[in-house]
């Protein structure tokens, strides 16, 4: 039995994370721990876990991480992440940062955060954990950067189309319209009921630190520089990310084309479903799976792509927890159906 | 035209009111004030007003209230009030406290909220401002304490029966549900979108500080002591209270009796609107206006009665505004249709 | 493996017992069918379900029914199961009925839904698929009448206390709130979007259907004839069901030996979680879950109880697979963690 | 006192015009009919008017609708408005036309609506009541195609920069968000609750019969053929809009020119208002108003711009009350603040 655990359990993510694990039939969940107040049974922190998971979760404490697992989730916020890794990484032990802090090339890392990245040294062998674009490095790693829950979904939603070579890459529109979990759990007017509910608004137009990562991997795909125009919006449901893609074709291809490319790309991956022509996706049907679903419409020489994803899932973790199945030569959607 | 103000005019009830002022025809809006870090246009703050009303909000200055108003609104947090009300009475102004200041005589006010009230002269002159059940003494009142939003709603749906002498007074249940904006505008985790939408719990079973509040009006109704057994929950919607009252009968009357006591007791007052039997009020009739609706069925001994506010209107900014017109001799609706 | 179908696949609680039956390790899905226009897979009606199961979904067939199963779910509307359990019943299938249809005698029966029952003779041996109470005469039932989700949620909220001759059972209030799905998948103006959302209303106060099966099995309970005040209301959410119960205490007891009550009476039920006295359950922790869970205080000589269930788990589909677990002599808690 | 009426008064449109009307002080409502199954007071439909209006709302006669106004709103499905706007219009009534009957030429309307237009003498006639643009055509016009919500939110958001003739036409995309009474009100599972709650979907991708209106109306304003890709989703709230819009610039300007080109294009507007380069308007300070909340950001040679409305008053009533205002001499903003 692998031994795994969680720092940072108490944020949506991290209570995700446990919630999967104490679920999954090949690993036991060895520690758990957070930035608490007192110390005390999961389950008495989170009561929908009573009578699944029998542990306590300790406030930080990075020798008894290392003493007591094998592979180590980081729940934890940018900037955090990269001061835990490096010990947990020296230590042997596998890591699965669910942080931005893995994601980005030191510089661009410091121009969208803020400030110097504290554990450059690791930086390089840090492997985006996306396993539908790289399984095989996923297989091999020691430290995963878990993608963001936008990323994902629009990265999943427009990979193939570029990858083909069908698409105006110097002028791609992802618009995305996000649950508010996405935005974790903390005391926030913004994030208010009575701000939210009933409400909707555009927020970081363009300017959100998800757009450099979203740059980062499609450029990689496209083998040349992208530069996306990304808006993200709040809507009020509590999970599920749906983005609308625009991309403007430069090959005539038909609806049924496109589907072709998309269901080619993702044949063998469980988890990117790809919808008939005619079809889109919407969020009740991924929520609370590890779903990516995908429509695609081509109209106008320019492709719609609707993509979808549960923000907590597939979108962080659900895809940690994949990446971990991968890692561990499990089955890849071992305790994810 | 009469010049008022609303000092803590940036919560929930304190913007209402402003929303409320801005279209009143008999009255100019002559200062507003809270506690903010920096001075600006209440429009600026609240962008729903730009082009509604022009005026910067200040940051308290109890001098600048005093002369620039004839009449304040209070929407301040309970202890809060005591401090600033009892200078602008001396000052002859007429006050409106929305907190629960000035609701309870002193001891209750010490056992619910912990501490020796500090304006203990002004208490006696404070009118309970429900003006289906105390209209008269509003007319000259000088200091209003504006009922709950709780409080309203479940006195406005028992007070009738209870008057007519056929309701057992020792076993009140009031089963009460409340839109989350209740609770006021603050930084909160409890009542962040994620934890509140998709939920429903029950909060403070008999112990919450409307509780004495309810039983000391309904004990005023009944000429005898009333000790009710309430229990609000928190509903996931924006505005709204339903409560479900069981009054268990003394009498034996049918639906259509009870009807017909509720409809003598609320003849002539424009905002308590009582169905016909067989109906039963919801939220949706009620959200964003001033009206009480009440819906009542007999039923193996029993009546249970449905009362509907907006807990932001009746339940607080609208009823406020309903005292200050009959205060001022306006029309009891002016400003609230 | 045994071989399991679901008739009436398509409303919420169908598609429910498929999700879970799809995850259940011991059964296998043979048989799905509903009254629909073409016959497809149920995973282009339910396209969340695609890639985890592959059967089509037939138009009713009796006999393919009886061919095809050992076990079959009945999701049908009442009157309608009533219909086809018989004829399963006759070839030796397991039944397990989720309408109405076999939870009352007949009298009653013919009371509440205005007409004859149609298979009397199948009524006495029907056994009320509540485990918690009645887990052993489960155990060799051929036919399960499911319970209703208020009666799963009240009779557990107030069995303990009932039992153990401590409450005036003359005076049962129950008031319960449910999210949406629990009035069915159907195209109604009164359950669309825009009139249930921001709203809150009562509905069938203290003469819905359900009431007749709560006061039957209370009145098991309670070795008297037992007459509860139900009110329903319906909340905006997709799931879970709270109902606040008011109990009026014969005997002095405290919320702490309220709270040893209802764990002595839970001890080694799975899904039957009590809290510690001071805390109340609420939905979102038994949301997606089969688990119920009870808070309860006792407050002025009358114990508060919350009992919170999701409607369509432990209130339909979930307790329906629980049944099939204790029938097949299965783990309890077989697919349902 | 103008008389005026409503046909098709039940729907959600119906519904807030009659509210709307109700507290007009230029108007008297002396007419209210739909197809409806019993004649009643449009208070006993709608509880929510007891009290403002005293009613009855008759079945549809065309004659008592001459009769009895001077100008009618139609609140009709499209296809049935066509067929009475002749008559009234012929009896010499304004006629205020909700539907999309005559917002498009005939060629266009049968390709989009599937069947020959049976008005087609009065199309040319018709204005489109877009005050905004068009506030000199309505003042005389006899018959006023009131725009649709999806067209209002996004001419009103793309018109400005389109005119000023900075933006690359050929390739306009329009993101639109939706609350659900944008659909109507009706018995459809798509839009009952536990369908549309913590949901979200595309839908109509680029197919949407709001499109025609759109390009007509941006190529008008373009002085040259103009196609959007518009792609409408639909949002788990009751009311408002929100459309991004993706503008390619062809010349070189920062947000602050963007933000002055519309300020200039819409001073003097009452209801458009321009927000200050760095915001982005949301649908809470537009809902229950008649206000088109616009902001703009240029980025990357883009011009991304959100406007939002409330579909059913700037989007629908409150719409067509503004033109009715423009038509009678009122002033524009009566009975809408």
């Amino acid at each position: 039995m692998i031994k795994v655990g969680v720092v940072g359990a108490t944020g949506y993510t991290g209570e995700e994370i446990v919630r999967i694990l104490a679920g999954h039939p090949k690993v036991k969940v060895a520690h758990l721990s957070a930035v608490i107040e007192k110390e005390e049974s999961i389950a008495d922190i989170f009561p929908s876990l009573k009578g699944r998971i029998d542990l306590i979760c300790t406030k930080p404490d990075i020798e008894a991480t290392k003493k007591e697992c094998d592979i180590v989730f980081l729940a934890l916020p940018h900037r955090v992440s990269m001061e835990v890794a490096p010990k947990l990484l020296q230590a042997g032990k596998l890591v699965i940062d669910l942080s931005a802090d893995y994601r980005l090339n030191h510089d661009t890392y410091k121009v969208w955060y803020g400030a110097e990245h504290k554990d450059k040294a690791n930086i390089p062998q840090a492997v985006y954990g996306l396993p539908e674009l790289y399984r095989d490095r996923i297989k091999n790693a020691k430290l995963i950067a878990n993608p963001g829950c936008y990323p994902t979904s629009i990265i999943l939603g427009s990979a193939p189309l570029i990858k083909a070579g069908v698409v105006d890459t110097s002028y791609i529109i992802a618009d995305s319209k996000s649950g508010v979990t996405g935005a974790g759990r903390k005391a926030d007017i913004a994030l208010s009921f009575g701000e939210v509910n009933e409400n909707l608004k555009a927020y970081k137009a363009n300017d959100h630190q998800h757009k450099p990562e979203i740059n980062k991997i499609l450029s990689d795909v496209a083998a040349k520089d992208v530069d996306v125009i990304f808006t993200p919006h709040l809507i009020p449901m509590n999970r599920g990310i749906l983005s609308t893609i625009y991309l403007k074709l430069t090959k005539k291809i038909d609806t049924k084309d496109a589907v072709e490319i998309y269901k080619k790309c993702y044949a063998g991956t469980p988890f990117a479903r790809v919808l008939e022509a005619g079809r889109f996706p919407c969020v009740r049907d991924v929520v609370m799976t590890n779903y990516c679903d995908i429509g695609v419409k081509v109209t106008g020489g320019v492709a719609i792509v609707v993509s979808c994803i549960d923000n907590l899932k597939k979108g962080a973790a659900g895809q940690a927890v994949q990446n971990m199945n991968i890692m561990c030569g499990f089955d890849e959607t071992e305790g994810l159906l």
